[in-house]
Formats: C-alpha cells, sequence, structure tokens
C-alpha cells in the first residue's frame, strides 16, 4: 500500500490537521482515572462551544450514523410519528433508521437538489396531529443542499411542542448551526467532516425537552442508551471504553476549532464554497442544488455530458492526487461531490479545481484552461 | 495533563504496542476506495485466524459493548428465550443487553469467582425447551474466571439446535477460543484487550447457523444491522464510514499476533498469568476465583483486609507508574484486578508484582520483601 500523501476532497472523510492526527499518539490511559476525566472536561467545554448550545452533550464511540440510530432509539417508539422530508440519499437512511425503530413515517417529499421549506413542514405538522418529532438532515450530503429554512422550522416545532432532530454530520463547524437559538432538541455529527477529527466517534447534544422524552420512554437500547451515558458524564466518563485516540484528536479538533472561532470558520468554508461555485461556473460545470440551497460544506456540480465520472475521479485521484467523490444512489455517475471542509482555504479549493479541470481536458472535455481556477481566484481577493 | 509512560496492566485498555499506535499515523483515506479495499482484506484474513474460523468475521465501529448489542438485536427477538449464566459484572451486562432487546431470560444463576458448567446448561436447555439461544461470557473480566467447560456447552448447544453466543472481549487473542472447533456461532470482542489495538472498535463472527437466524429476524437496527454489514464486506467496505485510524491500528496489531502465531501466543500468557499467582501466593494474596477457572488474561486477587484498594492503585499510579483496576459492582474496593494480556512478559509481570508489594508495604501490610517477585520469576526459568 503506498502511502503518498493525497488532499482529501470528499465529503468526508477531509484532510486532518498534523496536531489533531498526532494527539492520537498520547499514551493510552485508563478511561476510568483522572487523566480521562481531564480529556473529557475539555472535549465537553469546546464541544458546547461547538454546537453553540448550554444544552448537554455527548461523544459516542460510533460512526455518524451510530449517532441517528441513538437519537431515534432514545427518542422515538413504535408508532409515534416522526415528520421526515426526503431529499436526497442520508435523509433516506435517516427515514430507514426511524422506520426500523417502528415510527410511523410522515414523509415530506422534496425534489432532490431542493430542501424543505418551514411551511411545508408548518402544513404537514397541522394536517397530521400528534407529530411527535421531525427529523431534518440539514445538509444534505448526497446532493449538496442546506436546509436554509432550519431556523424558522425551529419556530414551528417549538410553537407545536414537537421534537426537533437534526442530522448536522457533514455541516456541525463548517456553518452556522446554533442549537440554542434554532430551537434544536438533538443535533448530531461525525467526527471525521467539519470538525476535521479522523472519524470514530460522533457528537451528540440534548435538549431539556428531549430529555423528557427519553425519560418516559421505557424502551431504550443498551449501548446507546442517553440515561446511562448522561450518568456517566456527569462523572466525566463513557459508560463504555471509549475510543481513546480518536478522543485526543477530537479534542484536539476542537481546540483548533476554537482558537479560530467559529464567526471566523463560518466565514472562510462560506469564502472557499463561493470560490469554488464561480469556478465551476467558469468551466460551464452546472451546480446540482437550487442556488438558494447550496452548501458551503459540500459542493456538488453535474457531471457533463460524455465525462465518465468514474474515469475523471480515478485520473484526479491517481494523477494529481485529489480525492472527491461521486455520486450515491441515483445520482451514481451523475455528479461530482466535493468536501469544502475543516482546514479549507485558497490553496486546497484551487488546487482541487485545477486538477479536476486538467482531469477533464484528460478526458476530452473541452476545458477553457485556468478559467476555472482564475474565476476562483477572484473570490479570494479582498 | 502529564504525559509520562504509564505501565498500563488494567483488563483493558492495555498497552499498545509502538508499532501498533504508529500505524495510526498512516494518512486518512476515502473508505469508498481502493487504500481501503486493501486494509479491509487484510484485516479480515488475519481476523479470521484469530478467531480460527471460516466463519465469516467483521469489524464494528463501536467499543465492546456495541458488539453485545449488535450480537442480540440481529439474532434475538422480543420472547425469545435466551439462556444466560450470571456469574460476575460483565455476565450482568450481557443478561441487561438482552433483557432491553426483549429476550426472555433464563438465568443461570452462579456464584461469583466460579463458572457455569456444562452439565447445568444442559439441564437448563432440557427443563426449559425451546430455547434460542445460550449467551456466555467467556472470560468474566470482574472476577478473573474464564469458562473452560465452553467446548463441552458448544458440544450441547449444537446437538441442541441451540445458538451459542460467546462474549469473548477479554480474552480473544490471549487464550485458546478455536470458534469452529467449539460450535460458537457469534464471538465477539474488543480491538483494546488482548488484541493490543487500542479502543475503538470490536470484532464479531458469525456462523452459518447464525446466519439463518439473523435473515429470518425482521426486526434489525440499523447501525449494526449485520446484514447490511455483511452485503458491503463483500464488496470489502464497512456500511458507515469506518474509524480509519483505529483500522490501520488493528490491522497492524493483527500483524503482530500472526508472526508470533496464537500457539506462541497463548503460551506467554498462560507462562506470565501462572507466574503472577505464583508472586501473589507468595505475598499472601489469594486469587479471587476457584483454581479450576481461573483466567490467563485477566488476574483478579482480593484485597487484604485493613488494607484500602484505592489507596493502594493510587499509590502504583503515582509512584511507579503503573496501573491496575479495582472491583467492579459488588466487588469494588475488594479485589485488585490486573491485565495479563497482549505484550505481556516477565518484565511487566515483574514490574507490576514489585510495584504491588512495595505500594502495600506503604499500606503497612506486612510484606516479605521480594517474595513475590521472587516467586513469580520461577516460573519463567525454563
Amino acid at each position: 500500500m503506498k502511502e503518498e500523501r493525497q488532499l482529501i476532497m470528499l465529503p468526508g472523510p477531509t484532510n486532518v490537521p498534523d496536531r489533531v492526527m498526532r494527539a492520537m499518539m498520547k499514551p493510552i490511559i485508563n478511561h476510568r482515572g483522572p487523566k480521562f476525566e481531564a480529556l473529557y472536561e475539555s472535549i465537553m467545554e469546546n464541544l458546547k462551544y461547538v454546537f453553540q448550545t448550554k444544552n448537554e452533550a455527548f461523544v459516542l464511540t460510533s460512526s455518524g450514523t451510530g449517532s441517528i440510530e441513538c437519537a431515534f432509539s432514545n427518542l422515538v417508539n413504535s408508532g409515534d410519528k416522526v415528520v421526515v422530508p426526503v431529499f436526497g440519499f442520508f435523509s433516506e437512511r435517516l427515514r430507514e433508521t426511524a422506520v426500523r425503530r417502528g415510527a410511523k413515517i410522515i414523509e415530506v417529499p422534496v425534489e432532490w437538489g431542493n430542501a424543505p421549506t418551514a411551511e411545508q413542514i408548518k402544513q404537514v405538522i397541522k394536517h397530521e396531529g400528534n407529530v411527535k418529532a421531525v427529523a431534518i438532515v440539514h445538509n444534505e450530503t448526497s446532493t449538496g443542499v442546506t436546509v436554509r429554512d432550519l431556523p424558522r422550522i425551529g419556530k414551528i416545532t417549538k410553537e407545536n411542542n414537537v421534537l426537533l432532530i437534526v442530522d448536522a454530520i457533514s455541516i456541525l463547524g463548517g456553518d452556522q448551526l446554533p442549537v440554542d437559538d434554532w430551537n434544536i432538541d438533538v443535533c448530531f455529527a461525525g467526527s471525521q467532516k467539519c470538525l476535521t477529527g479522523p472519524p470514530g466517534v460522533a457528537v451528540i447534544s440534548v435538549s431539556d425537552k428531549a430529555w423528557e422524552a427519553i425519560k418516559r420512554n421505557n424502551n431504550r437500547p443498551y449501548y446507546f442508551d442517553l440515561m446511562r451515558i448522561r450518568e456517566y458524564s456527569a462523572k466525566k466518563a463513557t459508560p463504555f471504553t471509549p475510543a481513546i485516540p480518536v478522543f485526543y484528536a477530537l479534542d484536539e479538533a476542537l481546540k483548533v476549532i476554537r482558537e479560530e472561532s467559529l464567526e471566523n470558520r463560518f466565514k472562510r468554508h462560506a469564502t472557499c464554497a463561493k470560490a469554488f461555485y464561480s469556478g465551476f461556473e467558469a468551466l460551464k460545470l452546472t451546480p446540482y442544488p437550487k442556488e438558494d440551497v447550496r452548501s458551503n460544506t459540500v459542493i456538488v456540480v453535474n457531471v457533463p455530458s460524455k465525462v465518465n465520472c468514474e474515469m475523471v475521479r480515478q485520473v484526479m485521484r491517481e494523477r494529481y492526487r485529489v480525492l472527491i467523490a461521486g455520486g450515491l444512489g441515483k445520482l451514481k455517475g451523475q455528479v461530482f461531490r466535493i468536501g469544502c471542509m475543516g482546514i479549507i482555504s485558497q490553496a486546497e479549493t484551487l488546487a482541487t479545481i485545477n486538477a479536476l479541470e486538467n482531469a477533464l481536458a484528460d478526458s476530452n472535455f473541452p476545458v477553457d484552461f485556468s478559467a476555472g481556477v482564475e474565476a476562483a481566484r477572484k473570490g479570494f481577493q479582498s
């Protein structure tokens, strides 16, 4: 296995800063001892900052998908009505997890490339009655869509005493998401996306309103039981052996975020996203999502006709050592997906556009050489 | 947080070899690409060697306890009869996980410090009728007991067409456990015990008989769904983003095991365990478990009267930098628990006994100085 360095422009995992990688080399410690307590405390403080919340927050030893399972199995029981807008591969996954939990799904169909609106959610809640929760993927990693109406949706769920569950897996730490201001009851994300940790843990926040529902649920699972997790958290511990090296890395990654500040971080992501969209437009590549819901953390563009998506990705990987993703589900072969996450700066943005330009030229797509890079560069000139 | 090196003689996590730690520094890669496929293939080959199985085996991004949840939620449904011998803290956990899944538990009570016998299991299966599974903790980490009757229990479950679920969290890779020869249907373990990886993933093997039960179960969870995990495994992938650095480390740890061979590894653990027991006997410390069921991977000895367990552990940690564990559940303050795992050799064994001797002397326990170390050393002379 060759180990040369690649530029990881996937929508997760993403490039992990060296200081975060090195944190994993800290000695293994007892997870029931004072050193772990100090580590736990440090993570918790910065995690609440990232969630912008006064709620309790926790770290789960699992993939991001584990946190979806955690949310539903603690909050939802068989027969509970859950509203799920479905507008991509990952909102389908959210729906499927709720289905497995026995929830009665009220699906809000939304065209892929678009986002659900507050008005739609309001109508569904009103029409259905007795809705327990609305579960939304805030950033659809498959289509590059961000639900810009989320703050308004949070007002509606609050007014109607409905729980708001937000899958923020590919956006937390990369774009605005104030959990308390937006009335989000449960919010979760993976370590390996905008938080720039290595993959291996997930994070989750839980509101007082959510705790009420969790307490009433007498059918909680064992591994993901939030009541037990909360009980250990009060002692700065986890109920089961945590992924210690990934906890170290998450701690360091959160420190990096705090040092930069969320505000600066969100600006940086927005600037790079804008540069990506300008660059691709100059290359005559069209973004997949509608303009007003385009994500700042996952850039999705259509593969031009007659261009083979996999071949372009392979050339980018092998010749330029830049990794981007292809489409998922029904978008397989149809789109390129690029992570605009974490350490993203002018350097990575231009290198990615440059690699894609060249790989497209290698695929005989007519490229106005450097037009993409030129257009993107303008976005960085202040 | 001071970062001086400690000798981790806990019953997990344990000392991780440097080459295994360093493996975590390999670059983050796409988990949907050729490099990850090569990593996955390498892990699978050596994992089957460690399980001594032709069954399929998988890696879960979770703690060991996640693999318990995985086993029960795939194999067991509401109302299914599950026989669980309970003889310590971790068999209580196994029982609790099955209870949460809705299983009808047939508990086999066994005195702590002792192990269930094949005869007991046989009688319960016969008496109850219609038993779906027997679930056993093979190595009770809380009491230092190994179920030496496990091969005979496997014959009985096979004859009665009952599933055998074995929690091998603290023993796989440290003592004999041939999954196929012993007719074990589902066997699981954590990465951070005898496998000497860092914590963060669990491993699980699944027999053909178990697959039949899993296929019939239409109430599987999402995150731990073994059918989905199997489907992705066929493509050398995981359904959800894996803990890539911990996968790298597990791969390296399994290579270390293969290089040494299971046979040599089991001998080494047995030799060190015997030395521990001899050393403690010379120090007038009595093992907690009955002699014929003593574990080779977790050594549990009674705290002498008038000695404060926590104080001794604190002195060992702060003055001698050796970490050992105290008792769990009803054994809190009553026992010392020592991991005899992974890299364990004469050096770590004698250093631990020496540290305990000195810490006991610091606690005014009458110590015949070096008697423990002397007795233990004899076990290493060939």
